[in-house]
C-alpha cells in the first residue's frame, strides 16, 4: 500500500531537529560578542534547503541519523558563514537579508569577518565528534569531512565567488555562467545530497544517481534564482531584488532571456527526477518533493 | 651512543618536504585569481613553526609520515589565511607582511576575502585525502579535523581574536590577556604538537606531556612576539613593528614590563622542556629545539 506523502509535515518534522541542533551546536558563550554574531547569521532565518536535502538524502539510503543531522549542521554553517562574507562591503555591499540588517551592520566588518571565519571552522568542528559519543565512526568523519572541505573551497564555492568577482561589469559566456554557478552555489547543493548519501552505505548505482540528481538541482536552484531577482520585489525574496541587473552581473535571464530560462529551469528539474526514478532507492519521495519545492518557488 | 643532534640540517629536511607539499597542495589553477592570490599568502615567506612542529610531535611518536605532512600543511593553511583576514582594512589594516604588500593590497580587499576563506577550507581538503590513497585511516583523518576546528574557530584562535578587537583601547587583566593569547595563537601552535601527536598511537602519559608542552610553548610564542614587537625594529620581523602600542593593544610588556616578561618566557620554555622529561618518549631532541628556538629568536 503506498501512502500519501505528507511533504509540509515531513518539512515540519527535518526543520525542528535542525533548528534544535543549531541551538545547541552556535556557541552563544564565545567571546568578544563572537557567539552572539555566530548566532545572529544562523538562527531564525533562512530556508535550510541544503539541511533538508542532506536528510532527505540519508533518508532515502537509510543512513546513520546523528551524522546526517551533523552534516546539516555543517553545510548550513558554510552556507551561513558564505552569505555573511558575500555582505560585506568589499563583496556585495547589502544591508538587507532575510529582512534583518546583516551581521556587518548589526555588529561591525570586522566581527563579521571573525564571525563568518568561526562559522566555517564550526561546520567542520560539527562534523567531527568524539566516534565514541556520537557513534559515527571514523570513516564516516572523513568522508564528510572531504565532501564538505572541496564543495566550499576553491574548487568549489570559493572559486565559483572568485568567477563571480572577475566578472562583475564584463561578460562570461553561457559556458563560462554555467562553470561559476556550478561551483558558487551548484558544488554546495550537491555536496547536500552527497553528504547525506555518506551517512550510510549506498551501492555504486544509488550514490551516483543521487549524484546527478544533487548537481540538476544545484543547477536548477541558481537559475530560478536568477529569474526571482527580475521577477520578484524584495519584500517577497526577504533581500534586494534586482541587485544582480543593478550592479551589472550576468544572469541566465540575462544570457538566455527570461521563457527560456523558465524552460531550462523545468528541463533540469526532468532530470533531477529522471536520475531518482532511476536509482533503484525506494524511498526518494522528500528528494522528489524538494526538487519541486525549488523549482516553483516564488523567494 | 647519542649522536648530536643536527636542528639546522633537519629544519632544512622538514622545510624541503613542506615546501614541496604546500607547492603541490595550494592550487594555481582556481579560477578567478584565486590560485594566484592564495598561492601569494601561502608561498615564499614564513617561518613555518606550525608545521615543524607537527613533524616534530610526529616524529616523537614515531607517527605516519604523509599524515604528518599533511597536518603540518593543514595548521600552516589556517595561520595562512588567518594572516590575510587579520591584515585586512576592517582589522589591523597592515600594509607589509614578511615583507611583502599584503594580500589585499596586492590582490583587492574582495579576493583577500575569498583566499582566506578558501585556504581555511583547503586546510581541511589537505587533511582528508582519500584513504586508500593516502593509506591515512577514517579514524586519524577525523581526529586531525576534530584537532583542527577546534584550535581554529570560535573556542580557539577565531574566539581569541574576537577578544583582541573588544579590547582595542580598553585593558585587559593579566587573566584576561593570558585567556586572549591561549586561544588567539596559542590554540594553533598547541593544535600542531596535538596533530602530530595524533599521527600515530601515543599512549595517554605521553600525549599528555605533548600537550603541556604545547600549551607552554604557544603562550611563550606570544610573550616573546610582545617582547619583539617593542625591541625589534621592522625591516628584522618582516613587518610593522610597534603596531600594539600604536594600537593601543595590551601586551605582555605593557602589563607586566619588559625583564619581567623575558622571565615569564624562561619558565615558560623551562615547563615545556620540563614536560619533554617526563613524556618517556625517546626521540624528543627536534621538540626540544624548537621550544627553545621560539624563546630566543630575534624576529
Amino acid at each position: 500500500m503506498k501512502t500519501t506523502f505528507d511533504f509540509p509535515a515531513w518539512i515540519q518534522g527535518q526543520l525542528a531537529d535542525v533548528e534544535q541542533a543549531l541551538q545547541a551546536w552556535v556557541p552563544g558563550s564565545a567571546p568578544g560578542g563572537l557567539g552572539e554574531a555566530m548566532r545572529y547569521a544562523v538562527l531564525d532565518g533562512g530556508k535550510r534547503l541544503r539541511p533538508l536535502l542532506v536528510l532527505a538524502a540519508a533518508e532515502a539510503i537509510n543512513g546513520h541519523r546523528e551524522a546526517a543531522l551533523r552534516s546539516a549542521c555543517g553545510v548550513e554553517l558554510i552556507h551561513a558563514y558564505s552569505l555573511v562574507h558575500d555582505d560585506m562591503p568589499c563583496m556585495d555591499n547589502d544591508v538587507l537579508r532575510r529582512g534583518k540588517p546583516t551581521v556587518h551592520v548589526k555588529f561591525g566588518e570586522a566581527l563579521a569577518l571573525l564571525a563568518g571565519d568561526a562559522l566555517q571552522a564550526l561546520a567542520f568542528e560539527v562534523i567531527a565528534p568524539d566516534p565514541h559519543e556520537s557513534g559515527i565512526s571514523g570513516d564516516v568523519q572523513a568522508r564528510l569531512c572531504r565532501i564538505l572541505a572541496r564543495a566550499a573551497g576553491h574548487g568549489g564555492m570559493a572559486g565559483g565567488q572568485a568567477i563571480d568577482l572577475a566578472s562583475v561589469g564584463g561578460s562570461l559566456s553561457e559556458t563560462q555562467l554555467r562553470q561559476m554557478h556550478r561551483l558558487k552555489t551548484g558544488a554546495l547543493l550537491q555536496a547536500s545530497v552527497a553528504m547525506g548519501a555518506a551517512c550510510g552505505s549506498a551501492g555504486s548505482e544509488p550514490a551516483s544517481a543521487l549524484d546527478r540528481y544533487g548537481a540538476a538541482l544545484g543547477l536548477a536552484f541558481q537559475v530560478v534564482d536568477d529569474i526571482l531577482d527580475v521577477t520578484a520585489d524584495s519584500a517577497t525574496l526577504g533581500k534586494t531584488a534586482g541587485k544582480d541587473a543593478a550592479h551589472d552581473k550576468p544572469t541566465y535571464v540575462s544570457l538566455l532571456g527570461l521563457d527560456p530560462s523558465r524552460a531550462y529551469a523545468q528541463a533540469l528539474l526532468d532530470e533531477a527526477l529522471g536520475a531518482l526514478a532511476v536509482s533503484g532507492l525506494a524511498n526518494t519521495r522528500a528528494l522528489e518533493a524538494l526538487a519541486r519545492m525549488v523549482v516553483e518557488r516564488n523567494n
